[in-house]
């Protein structure tokens, strides 16, 4: 058994962590910190926790080694601590920002700060095993993807090549992207049956989209009903010539993209309820749902494609995408303690 | 007091308009339809409306002679019945499709079926008021448009002079847009939170969009959780010179379209939860709110402008839109029995 | 025209205050009141109220005389500032606790303070026009009441002469009860679908029940998903004797208490989704729906009525209620500025 | 590895069984049975286990041989059938009302027509295992209880010898309730939201209350936003003398009742969000969570508990429970396909 440590355990992606590392068959947790939490119990900040563990918050600075640390802290955090906490565990897995753009004056740009240890990005693989899958089986440095972005580079990875012209993503998002600590206007009072524009041009993640798809998207957020699930539906003009058509072409592309995957499942029926990707089914799961539509742009008439996905941004889309990348690391099973379908209904 | 009717009076569109009609203090309503609820009391299917009505539904061939008749029937059934039903009343406000397209070949294209009635089509008038005011002072036929494409018109119509590109619609709805008769797809257990891809590639209101601005744009459609409101997300590639920045351009571009609108906000704040159109705010309430955000399209370099528009389908989108255009028509000041302005929170 | 001004008016019941009295046609907003919002535009606070008004919140110590004086503040603030604000009108409605219960034991009881203020408490009249409305006509002084209470009063008021025994009272309350400024236990994302137990045993407002019953009840309350609405669901063991079905003679009871009520609804059908009081069908209403069940106690035998009441909780639960009792105090028809029947579907 | 079939399997409680099944390590499903869905993919019904599995549903009358056959169809039509598919399987787990309650006269009362193979019903175990352990490890014939009966009788069971007078249960439940096919009532418009009584005063799960607490109980059940989800709440006068607090007395009761139990946790805490049970946390679980407040009477100066329990209708008020029947009888670990411990936040 190795022995696991998470860092901001009392968060929502730090307790989606605990969760899933407490049933994991090759894993102890000895540890998880929390500044505001310090010296109480974990299922008090994770009720679903109860009766699964007994384990208490620890601060940060009494870490001792593990052989995995899960860092799930503000943006910013890790790449001011690295220092020290990189000795703490051989292999770190940040679930921050800091360290999945490879370029330091892209995090400039998106975050609005000077990168403050640009030389160690270089040691950090960006955490998705369906892009980086080799690379992560002996990355001590992982940079796990933001949820918007997973579910983006997931959609549009089988048609990059054929990207004829700007991509639109429309992404849509729960509440718990907002974090344990989110403000007033994420009273229920006021977030209930919200269809809020957060970034209405642009936003961060498209960066990561960028970097892993070669695509410039334009990318708007908006908050919906839903504690968790991230959907993204990306418009997607595509050349094609030939003669086969346009939805035989991609479904092939999608369905080679993914043939192998353990938690990327082509949806793109032609009826039904759940014909396309919808997050409802995915929570706690670490499927990322991928589908598409083909068809000719009510604009111009050219070819165009919709590619849609959908995610739990706490699982795939954080944790459980942190799990599978330890997973790779040490040699087990993908799927190791990930098994876990979704619910219908819900 | 005007005598007016409402036929199609058990669905949601057809509860409304009778809610708003029995509080409008320059008519009465003397009967309302309906084929399966016939003989039955309207409250039975309005719950919200006891003690504010003893009348009972009546079948629709029953109906006698009255000033304003409301129809609230399927999309094909007015182009049927037109020819009876157009003389019952010398004003007809439809609420379905059937005449809202001029060119008939658009229906059948966005339908599927050849419109039966292509001679009356140049008898309506398109029921926006924004942009058809003085035409709907005279009209005594009116097409009242569709939820999403009042949406999307009111949203693109102050920038159409400036559109440089194909425009990109996305469309969030609530689940009251599929109909009190709505299947079991729409089961709570099964529509609750979801985030229902329902026209990926293009929608029939996209129809009515360019008919009226001018634009052609491709629409997703996607249903979300909510019961009532409708938001539209356009992204708009504009063509922007000269030394006032794209922002200023924009601002007074919605300032001056909407500037003496009774029922159109411009929400556009630099901060605060709803700096850009919410619908939840809207419930019950004839508001259209729209918005904008302009900046540079980050694929592209371009300048771009986002437009949103946020209104509750029932209302703005349906119901109250018809009873604005049955004001002018009349003369009647133009808010008469629109008052409500929502709730907060809600 | 009178002026009224509302103290506390950044709050959620305070925002339904100014949007009943914004569109009530006998009197104007001068001023409203925030410490933390002064000098900003209410539209702010209350985005449904953008075009509606221009007001900016002031300081309360800046407020000049008014004819009616609407206090939405936090309990315990009148009983030390009634001196001072009891100058600047003619009438103080007072939405706090802090003058509902005549007996300042009781609300030592129930709030765990002294109450400071116990020689004021003969000047207020309970707010409940159902139960005091000649006394309201000449009211100064008027405690509106709890939103729990009030559905709770209203719907044991009724049967109170036939109470048999205990009476148990299950209330359920969505999220705006917690307030504008609640705490991180009402963020979306934990107070979304919850069912939530806050008061197992008793609750405050249980000292009001039996103030204006005389029945003695235990109350349990619990926060279930909604924003707006308070329902109770009251088991209430009866006398019954005679000849005449129990059913018959609990209906002729609500029927004669709410013959005149223009706010009381009697809902207490055999069948049908809406038989019994609903609260998601009272949003932004002033009704309270009332209903029963007659039937004998499974487990006793003897006779029992189940009674029912629904109701806004910011509406006739507060600011309704506020309004009504001022347009008691001067005269004018009841109904005056609360017109707004609900919606359905929402 | 033990051959398993599902009569039933494309409602949501069927669905819930091939989701634990599928997982299970010690069992196969070999089929599922749907008389609409005869011939079409379980997956089509179910999308939460695409990538799981391949099967299809088959006719009821298509059904062989297995080892455990699973009913999950209308109440009734079992115990017209089980002369036939008693000699499928050796064990016959029935999550239908049929075989619940041990007096087919209290089937009458209850469900209103004759029971038609009564002299079956000394075969079947009440699959209650914390009532019913040592039983359930021979049964070849079970009876999953109700949801309600199951969250309510293990609220009571710790208290059953110290109850003093008649018990009130409040249940409140999720819209899945009413499964797979239910009616229009049933909208998503209608049921969001809503706080419907549909039993105000009696319920057919307090028969099973009675039955295995010796409780007569009078039950109201409501429906609450949610789609999973039971909660009841019980008002308990109790006996009570001597020195030692009642409080400690009820908590000892329940924590020795509970001590060994691997799917009950007694949550009773003095603050925090979730210190009484939630429904939200145990959704996909089959915990169910109990707990109590212990206090005095308001209404009467009596002694009284207030116990409150949780769980998710869909598991360990149907199919988990079902499978921790199965589990029993072959000697399995009790938490075998069981150990999803529900999420936080959702």
């Amino acid at each position: 058994m190795l022995r696991v440590a998470v860092v901001g355990g009392s968060g929502y992606i730090g307790g989606e962590l605990v969760r899933l590392l407490l049933d994991h068959p090759r894993v102890r947790v000895v540890a998880a910190t929390s500044t505001r939490r310090s010296g109480r119990r974990l299922d008090g900040a994770h009720p679903n926790l109860r009766g699964r563990t007994d384990l208490r918050f620890t601060e940060v600075d009494r870490l001792s080694d593990v052989d995995v640390l899960f860092v799930a802290a503000r943006h910013g955090t890790l790449m001011e601590r690295m220092a020290g906490w990189g000795q703490l565990a051989k292999q770190v897995i940040d679930l921050s920002a800091d360290f999945r753009l490879r370029d330091p004056q892209q995090w400039h740009d998106h975050y609005g700060t000077e990168h403050t240890a640009p030389w160690m990005l270089p040691e950090f693989v960006y955490g998705l095993p369906e892009l980086h899958r080799e690379e992560l089986r002996d990355a001590d440095r992982v940079a796990v993807p933001g949820c918007t972005a997973t579910a983006a580079i997931l959609a549009l990875h089988p048609v990059r090549h054929l990207v004829a012209g700007p991509v639109t993503i429309d992404a849509r998002t729960g509440s718990s992207g907002s974090g344990a600590s989110a403000g007033p206007e994420n009273l229920h009072a006021e977030r209930s049956r919200a269809m809020r524009v957060f970034a209405p041009v642009r936003h961060r993640h498209q960066a990561e989209v960028l970097q892993e798809t070669g695509i410039p998207a334009r990318m708007t957020v908006t908050g919906v009903e839903a504690v968790r699930g991230v959907q993204v539906v990306c418009r997607v003009p595509v050349r094609h010539t030939g003669d086969v058509p346009l939805e035989r072409t991609i479904r092939d592309a999608f369905t080679t993209a993914y043939r192998d995957e353990p938690f990327v499942r082509v949806v793109a029926m032609s009826r039904g309820t759940y014909r396309l990707p919808e997050p409802k089914i995915l929570l706690g799961s670490n499927y990322c749902d991928v589908g598409f539509a083909a068809g000719t742009d009510p604009a111009t008439g050219a070819p165009e494609v919709v590619c849609v996905a959908a995610l739990d941004n706490l699982v795939k889309g954080g944790a459980g995408n942190a799990v599978q990348g330890m997973n790779l690391r040490h040699g087990w099973p993908e799927r190791t303690g990930l098994e876990f379908p979704g619910l219908h209904p819900v």
